[in-house]
């Protein structure tokens, strides 16, 4: 047969960041090389037959295979990961090579190239965990990595080992400024936690649910405001990440008025959790939905809602942080119950991010759908350099996308047995979704099809990304212009 | 010759209100078919070369040919009006067919198709102003009107002859929001300006500088937070027009920010000129720039930038209201210098809104290229019911576009004897441009060639449009999913 | 006996709005003579005995015989009134001289000297209602009221036969910026009352408590909004009667941290009913509980403590209304069970507004002592020109004050019985009082010993007020240093 | 003689926080014993003819030989101090009483104490400065000096031999919860501080106008945001100390809306001095004004006026901290010219506070003559536990008190060899004064006469200080109810 393309989708609601639109994508070599309806033949096709198709989205924010203090391990590795990935709509993720304290981001790097190497069967960068920023990493080696297409790096403001202070994350925000690059930050005042925690403790109280407790609303919004505050000094723009309460959004709001530029994310936990997934009772349930930021109130979860509708919040990622709950590696310490200070910090989510925020955002009408790819791939793809090859559906852009499959009146509960990840729950068991994705092309690959994972552990490939492109008047929009 | 398509635009760097790519445009009929590098033979063919080709401008808020008090007789007609819209890079437009008082909405409508026919040499639609909403009109007329494709109206705050009060403003809301129409309001505080403007000219203060002084910042802001509030109240989505001062942004951002849908617009007087340009003597020259409301200062004028950026506005029009300075129709009525209160109100733009923007936007970096369009095309057409039929560069879209030339290093000092309308001035004579069109191509023709206007009269059709389709959760855009 | 004094009180912890301290009073001639403990012997002794002694209430928004439209008839006249008053520790009513349309501010205050001569027991100013402000009137006969001590006037923003336009309102504040009286202003958006009123109607939902659902929040928040725009275009302080509102409360914070000088007031209604007190069914019982701005939710009762706690508030009054419930004359018109429209506005409170806030506030902690006298009397007395005659216990003011009873553990249960005035109910029946007056002493008389009414009809005397005092930088006040 | 009093002032224009009347002052025993007019004979008299008669003034924050690093060394000590003090109207001060890290506080007030006694012409109590938080001292000593009368410690956020971390401020702030005790902030943020000043250090600017360069408003904003928020955590009430700009008192209003606990104090270098005091080129001349935080723009100066007016600030200090410009242990320490960050911290002002604020405060109207008293006496009483023995004028409370001179149209020009400090300059050189003090009064001995200081070294008496009574609903102040 002589086929035009090596796929073609015919009949395409392809939705962008701004536009929807009917149409056949004609896809070469991996990538879409021609779009209008009644294409010529390609050696694949698929019957969209008018079915919305997505960007493939991009996760920008998970935790795969991230050595950690034993006994802790993490459950999904690349393998795992990405294949969970994929069968949720997602075609790239940005996991994190952290720094270790007293080592250096290069080894952190080559270590993570290993993990994953032969392992994904979707495309990947690395986010940089800095934790130990001495005089050299600032001057020579996180420069250097910038360069080589690691161009963000995450901030702790609190956890023991990996926080800097104020005059550390100045350094870094500066750097940031002088070579382009997206600083990340995890804004919570870890002062204000060890204190309540000790103050729990004492009083005895040490079950899942105290884990909220000694991480209040206040804690949040302090550590953003201080963020700002940084950013402003240095005048450069940062994201903050897992954005959770309804006075952090305030904060972000006051200094987008103010002309900051303040770019946020939050994530699929602070929709649909609340304080009370931790437990009403002492029970140790709550421990699969211990996360830092913790799950918040129902006015969180509104205003958090809002600002995902009226374009506050830049990203949508899942903050993936695989750990089982029956595992003495897990949410179970060596087979303990254990105080809420020990509890492994974080939940699943890699494959539920997607199909959760159709399901509930775009279905129910609170986000266009247009907004949804903007939240879970566009915007992803312009903050971390990887924008215009990912993150749309446009000529000459790589081909990952999703079609999707909706069911309005006919919604799926869902279990962790439909997943494909490695861990042994997911926190939204039996929520109802009414939509999913019926295909998800990678690279113009098809790696699911409903039913099944057709994607291959080594067909994904590392991206050396570009420097950010979104925040207006930075020297790379320019010249992306 | 076996041409494929009408047209070809090759190699054109396409920017929409979200993405940026290289590809050739294939146009049939008028239409958008195809996209793709290496695109068949088109009848006609444009060599892009790269260039930045956004689509079509659509200027949403402007006054054409429209029906006022005498001596005052607009300069531009369809036919002046259209040609130098063309020529500034905009294929669609929207003016107003305004009801008077103990008329009906029908007449104006009908006038307007009068005035419009044979004469527009680009596509258009009308906006209704309601000047008199009596039970009629509100029950019978108003809807039927919305059902034919006039989906927006306008309310004034102010003007003795237009302006309604609040329990006007409420019904016709309520009316906005029954039939899922878009309520523009013009907010002043009409009570304030009389009673200033009374105070000024009892201390015999008239020259057209006082005109500024008759409408300071407090009373856009006002009327900003009363039609919020009416708004609200009826819990529907509405666009205030031609917002001008720091607090009267403040005021939707304060809106917004407790998750009300409200939608705003500005223009290109408010980033480019002062309230000095009215005068800082009582020389005559300022009436030039006399329009409502009133060009501000220097900190109104960061705040409207910072809000174009920041995505506060959903919206850039021109507000193109033509009236000669040398003329007893125009700023000198009868021929004579007047007080302040009685000089023709409003300042051409319509061809000047888009190099302006794209100069001292997109060239300086303080916007990027897609949040031109977004403002300046995409938003317009889903917030007046035309996307996507209009607003982007999609396959299935009219093929309405712009080719731009950029000249960052070498700009062109803009003259009113470039320009293309009737008008015998420009307010920003002078400014320096650095990119304009090179090419506008309205609905595949090719309308302008960055010499010559090269349209028709009578080639503009027509737009019978739909319902609003920018706001989360109505039922016009679920639809659009 | 050779006495040095007419009354002298032994050993009062006197409170003023900013001290406390123990000390003998000696009053001569009706005002304050000497302090100091070991004064010289009285003719009269009361032994406060450490009992807490405050300044005399000062009454600043109530309504007594009223004239308004039949059926309706207030039960209170000023003998009633001042009787019921000073029982409740009030010593100074300021109530409202009302103006017809049609009729002059002149007519108004002499029919209203006529029905307060002979009949008020407690000393009386009256403030003027302007329904219509003709340029006579405000060009003469105001000033010429003002001159001989009406300083104060009220402004509506609601009610068909009392409502000014924004104009209006605008030459009222200029007026009294030009002779430093001060203006009162009810806030309430009367179009927005008039379209939800008539929407309810429209459905079928008239019982009480459909009061509430017509007035809401909103409602209050814009016109006191509008109010503050218009005072500022003006530049003259102004105060904002009976805030009831969260959202109020925040217009009001905004405002005064922009600089503005906004005084305002809250009553009793507002922190101890709920909307709920209308009904939470279709009762007519509800109709005790109709005034405007209507009793709203707990968040809003927590926004008014903390604005009273704050100093947001300069003032708190009563707004006493009196009409019976079982009256043809009152809340059953000619006899009826009315829709709520037509159900006579208001509640009575004269009698228990100091009790109530002195329990509530003082004995609880809420607020000091010398707050609770800054809002009942000193603050009432600079705002409205009768300090230092009035609204303080100092050398040379008049010997009105209030020795007060505190049961702490040991409450008594409100019932209308206890209560002086004609009305046949109280909103508060039931509540707890942890204190109340043992004596209120008048001009040096005791007007009432904890038991008994001990005054006289017709020892009250017409106070001419000066200008206010209260607003730093102001004429008066630099005079008053 | 058969006097009557020990002193009485004859017709007094006394002005408290709330009242302002005419009355004789009789003082026996130090305290006034008796008001009224026509009192009795006293041994001594003066005649204030009407004269305005204030409270003497509190100054709460100040700093008198206090050691510090060397060379540094303060200019005054208490004997030169106390005596400036009293000649400006200051009858009360507290100093501070600092913690060497490593040592007890019950060490520094020792010291304190020894300083102090004998020297002091005036009363004063001590505040803390806790640089070291030991365990022990946290749960041992500062409770028990807190019980002896210490019930104020002040919290360092920046100076590297002084700050605290955010931990350490929680424990102290729950201490000082659980005795009642008031702690006083000074917040700027440290890390910022150092990265700018490194960078302006590395760029070769060090002349004393980069010391305001090098700690701008957001480095005072952020800390503010923090210690409210800390503050908030725990539940207490505090004080931020010398607030200097506008976005600092956008912090206080924004918590105060929210119904925080927040007191504040501002200083007259905030009023009257800018940045540019520091220098507009590089000479050595502005270091006369270095002092943290430093003067600001007159948009700051503004914001400080407003918040003095309208009720924002609690407290009016001076922050004296006195070093002389000459001088090797001043200024130019070892006789040099050194870059900005050696430079003695601090400027004088303990006896120009009063007179300047009442000269450019009341007799221009800014202010009333209550918020004068209140700002300068009753709040510092109040917070710091001495109130009503200080702070007014009342029954029963000290005799300290002073008789204003006031010429409105004949002012005086300032200059420092009218003052009693020993500091070679004064910041206000030159600067006109309306008002000054004509006597100063204190527990009932003239110290000033208004030409001559009359005092005696060792007359003043060490304050051992009751708990806080300003905040409402705590317990010390429903005790003093």
């Amino acid at each position: 047969m002589n086929a035009d393309f090596d796929l073609v989708v015919r009949k395409a609601k392809v939705a962008t960041a701004s536009d929807t639109f009917l149409t056949d994508i004609g896809v070469r070599e991996g990538r879409i090389a021609q779009m209008g309806l009644s294409l010529g033949p390609g050696r694949r096709e698929i019957e969209a037959d008018g079915r919305v198709t997505t960007p493939g989205g991009i996760d920008a924010h998970c935790h795969l295979d991230q050595p950690i203090a034993p006994p802790a391990r993490m459950t999904d590795d690349f393998e795992s990961g990405t294949r969970s990935a994929a069968c949720g709509g997602t075609t790239t993720i940005i996991p994190f090579a952290a720094q270790h304290k007293g080592g250096t981001l290069r080894a952190a790097v080559d270590d993570y190239h290993r993990r994953a190497k032969g392992r994904a069967s979707i495309d990947y960068g690395f986010h940089l965990i800095v934790s130990d920023p001495t005089p050299d990493i600032i001057a020579n080696e996180l420069p250097q990595l910038i360069a080589e297409g690691y161009t963000s790096f995450k901030i702790y403001m609190t956890y023991d080992d990996l926080k800097l202070d104020d005059g550390q994350i100045l350094r870094l925000l500066a750097l940031a400024r002088a070579h382009g690059a997206m600083a990340m930050i995890h804004a919570e005042n870890s002062d204000c936690i060890a204190w309540l925690t000790q103050n729990l403790l004492d009083a005895g109280l040490s079950a899942p649910r105290y884990h909220a407790a000694s991480r209040p609303m206040l804690v949040e919004r302090e550590a953003t405001h201080r963020a700002i505050s940084l950013a402003e000094l240095v005048n450069v723009p940062m994201l903050l990440v897992h954005v959770s309460a309804r006075e952090a959004v305030e904060q972000i709001q006051w200094a987008r008025n103010r002309g900051l530029k303040v770019l946020s994310e939050t994530c699929p936990q602070y929709l649909f959790l609340t304080a009370e997934d931790l437990g009403i009772d002492d029970s140790y349930e709550g421990a699969r939905c211990v996360c830092s930021p913790p799950p918040r109130d129902t006015a969180s979860q509104q205003a958090i809602w809002a600002a995902l509708a009226d374009g506050t919040f830049t990203i949508f990622s899942s903050d993936h942080a695989p750990f089982s709950f029956d595992d003495p590696h897990g949410k179970k310490p060596d087979g303990k119950e254990v105080a809420f200070p020990h509890i492994p910090n974080g939940i699943p989510g890699i494959e539920t991010r997607l199909p959760l925020l159709y399901s509930e955002g775009v279905m129910t009408g609170r986000i266009s759908v247009n907004r949804f790819v903007e939240l879970t791939a566009t915007n992803p793809a312009k903050t971390y350099g990887l924008h215009p090859r990912k993150g749309t559906i446009a000529i000459g852009s790589d081909a990952d996308f999703v079609i999707w499959t909706e069911r309005p009146g006919d919604p799926v509960a869902l279990t962790n047995a439909m997943l494909h990840h490695a861990v042994d729950y997911t926190p939204y068991e039996g929520r109802a979704l009414s939509a999913w994705p019926a295909y998800t092309v990678a690279g113009g690959e098809i790696v699911w099809d409903g039913e099944r994972f057709l994607g291959t552990p080594g067909r994904g490939r590392f991206l050396a990304r570009g420097l950010p492109t979104i925040v207006p008047g930075r020297p790379a929009e320019r010249a992306a212009r």
